[in-house]
């Protein structure tokens, strides 16, 4: 409308941001009547460069004719201090008006999804409208073909991996379980089998350790598109860091303003899974949704329609899903912080122990290589277990960790953990009944994981384990006395928690198929 | 939960925000588990000085073991560089449980709104949370007893003009038509009776020019407490820029985000608007509601709805509340932009011009002289318009000039508008038919107003004017070229606008005693 540009100065300032900002004086700001938080249109003439970035003011640091640009933006532009660039103030992003909608509850099309998602991926859409976007999805939900646009629009936002038509395995696990290191096992099995699954993690937010937390003891896991490549055409598998590659960026955006309010609404969830494997290329995936009072997913009515969700979804993005419900009442495994459980896992590889997480990271590889055809429905889990047994899947971890840039020699027992230990008793005699994951995640954080890599906690008792009193329930691991002392101190106020058996109910496609779930 | 507190040396940073920054290394945000956005308590142990503050994240300017602050947040801590500060992170806010239960539509108690107004005064709430509490108003509504909380725990973060109990009076008009510029001539009317009426009023957001913007060409209206009450003593009047003082803290913060996406949901607009009324100590008070396609309230439903909840909502806090809902549907005056519009007034007052201003304005003060006991019924209006014909009404306003610092002598012909100057004419012969107010305002603001006193927009023809081809519609002023050129183009691609009687109707406390309205 206002087709005024306003010539400027660049001064480059010695700032980042994980968001495109400038800097106008106040006066400025007011002349083009650009407040805090709009949005500009910035030109750069002599490179015709143009981007769009967002408005913060100052009435000290740069001069009226002048305009502050952080580092990325200075970048982006190929702009150093004294140049002269264009601004004006951006018009409206077009998705504003599909953003009410969304809000009021309305069902919005594909195109205007993709508007939404293309305008988040550009930073045209600043955090507080992202957060009206996901308060509108967290009351009112997506519709199935809604989700679907999403996944389409959040993989054509990002990069894709692209290694061609083959049958590429995946699998995903909802948060919020201690222990729930399954991705390096199931990788490693199948792998070893000759299938291909190039698999992202995720760091910590709220457990003690993400997978790439606790992979990174043992090999980089920060690596491009073209490397992660290399490593699949060497081994067959990768264990990757999602950040280190851009495979839904909008997607990384909504998620961050979820968390302020912990909102994972069910439509955004199945997107931003199916999303990623999309985006990687996968064509079977299994979906593992821990169910319990402590976890993400509460009750087995959510549980069933999300499952519902991601096998509708996923069919028809492409990907046969299939999804099994397990128990999320205790953490799986007997760890939780990055050295403990890359020690835990190499154990289970070396066959010194195998004990629920083997026993689950067999089901869930299991069931990947009945669904690509390796065997029949029933065999897979035995299948699975013989590649541990005879050190095939150990093998296969080993040219991982050595394509990946680890030391493919390492054994568990070279891995140090915290020197700072201090031995949980019990005080009575008695029968565990229950170990609350949210506690063991939080001592485990408050002894420093997941930064400091040899900080957690290992327990020594499991549901319904006998103990008596004066016996060791778990012990913590820390690296300096501060902390251990905290973590300590915590645990103290705070103590374990329930069982049952590991997969209440699986679901497939083919069961949905038969009985419609009740919506 | 964790007590770990971290110790930081300050660094004093040559930079300022709206909100309380501090900026830590990206290794100290992720030793501390406190990322971009999240909040800490920093404490100052050589003053025992505790605040919270959000993060930023830095991988150059602060060192691991420094902490960047903020020029506010250095001054609230009285911290300069190289002292020692103690770092925590914050506990999540209180508030965010409720604000999740509005977002899905639940009712909140008083003891809840006024946890969530305490937080968002105390810069204990996010952007990102703040957005989801007006996601969840926008798209649940208030009860009325939500709207009482909502007002009295606003009222209660700020401050109060406390100027005792008296019949002090106020007046609001809902926003979004041009050249409303009522303030001025109900404050003079009333005040030269011997009532008081500090009024605060904003600047302009998206419109030519707010009311403090076009009084400042005569006065400074940034004035303090003590001042206000000073002016008040010696004039009975006021009119100030509610920025300058801190009223209702927390709802400014709520509007912020209300922005953009320009939501005003109806229960948030009356908990401001008599949160305001509130902080002055306003006994009665006459809401303007402008109504029209054009205008933030659309149809009669709308106004009536809103009527009703300003008259309940009132009398529960103390306020005796009368609506006009008046014609919105095209410009009240002939004029846009600072200096064109404090000129108007002028010359109302002067007696050399009446017109529909000057109409609505004796309507408004009427009406508050009827409130207050001054006369009967239906008298309001004559009294009001006989202190405009005596000078009674100028006189007063030049009174409170002077109180305030500006020039008592100043006089219409006195104020100097923009030299850049365009004739727009009509292209052919025929009656006006309507005059839209969001053009009317684009103009004056791409002229540059309000930056630019001067620059705005005459209207020569109102509704219904017969007009021949070539005869003068309105004049552009502007200060330079480039901008009349564009506000010129953006003329000639755009052109004015509807009518009807000014007040359509009237609700007062007694109507609706006697008629309760449906909701």
């Amino acid at each position: 409308m206002n087709t005024y540009e306003l010539p400027l100065l660049a001064k480059v300032l010695d700032m980042d941001a994980d968001k495109p900002i400038i800097l106008l004086n106040e006066i400025t700001s007011k002349k083009l009547d650009a407040p805090t938080l709009s949005r500009v249109r910035i030109k750069n003439p002599s490179n015709q460069k143009v981007m769009t970035a967002i408005v913060n003011t100052t009435e000290t640091i740069v001069k009226p004719k002048q305009i502050g640009l952080f580092g990325s933006v200075g970048k982006r532009l190929n702009s150093k201090t004294g140049d002269k660039l264009f601004i004006t103030v951006a018009e409206q992003p077009k998705s504003i008006d599909a953003i009410k909608r969304k809000l009021v509850g309305e069902t919005l099309s594909d195109e205007e999804i993709g508007q939404i998602i293309y305008d988040i991926s550009t930073n045209n859409l600043s955090e507080v409208e992202i957060t009206y976007f996901v308060a509108g999805v967290y009351n009112h939900g997506f519709t199935d073909d809604e989700i679907v646009s999403m996944v389409k629009h959040m993989v054509e936002s990002g990069e894709s991996l692209g290694l061609g038509h083959r049958k590429i395995l995946d699998k995903h696990s909802i948060g919020g379980v201690a222990g729930n290191r399954t991705s390096p096992l199931v990788v490693s099995i199948v792998t070893s089998l000759g299938y291909i699954m190039p698999k992202t993690s995720s760091r910590a937010i709220t457990s003690a350790a993400g997978t790439a937390d606790t992979l990174e003891v043992l090999m980089p896991v920060e690596h491009n598109i073209a490397e992660i490549k290399r490593i699949v055409d060497e081994t067959g598998g990768a264990l990757i860091w999602g950040g280190s590659v851009n495979l839904a960026p909008a997607d990384d955006k909504i998620i961050k303003v979820e968390h302020p309010l912990s909102l994972d609404p069910q439509g955004q969830l199945v997107s931003s899974v199916l999303a990623k494997k999309l985006a990687v290329g996968a064509t079977y995936a299994v979906i593992d949704i821990p169910m319990g009072p402590h976890v993400k997913v509460k009750n087995m009515d959510e549980a069933k329609e999300l499952a519902r969700k991601f096998v509708e979804v996923g069919a028809k993005v492409g990907i046969i899903v299939n999804v099994l419900i397990t128990d999320g009442d205790q953490p799986v495994g007997r760890v939780a912080g990055p050295a403990l459980e890359s020690k835990y896992v190499l154990e289970i590889l070396e066959g010194k122990r195998f004990e629920d997480l083997a026993d689950k990271s067999c089901l869930l590889a299991g069931k990947l290589l009945e669904m690509a055809g390796h065997c029949s429905k029933g065999e897979g889990y035995e299948i699975a277990k013989k590649t541990i047994e005879n050190k095939k899947a150990l093998t296969q971890f080993r040219r991982i960790i050595k394509a990946q840039g680890g030391n493919p020699d390492i054994k568990s027992e070279d891995i140090p953990v915290g020197k700072q230990r201090y031995e949980f008793r019990s005080e009575k005699n008695g029968t565990v009944a229950i170990i609350n994951n949210r506690t063991v995640n939080k001592i485990a954080r408050i002894a420093g994981s997941p930064i400091t890599k040899g900080a957690g906690i290992q327990l020594y008792v499991m549901n319904g384990s006998r103990v008596k009193k004066g016996q060791i329930l778990f012990e913590i691991f820390a690296e300096n006395e501060a902390k251990l002392f905290d973590a300590q101190n915590f645990a103290k106020a705070n103590n374990p928690v329930e069982i049952e058996k590991m997969i209440i109910e699986e679901y497939t496609g083919r069961d949905f198929e038969i009985t419609p779930m009740k919506v």
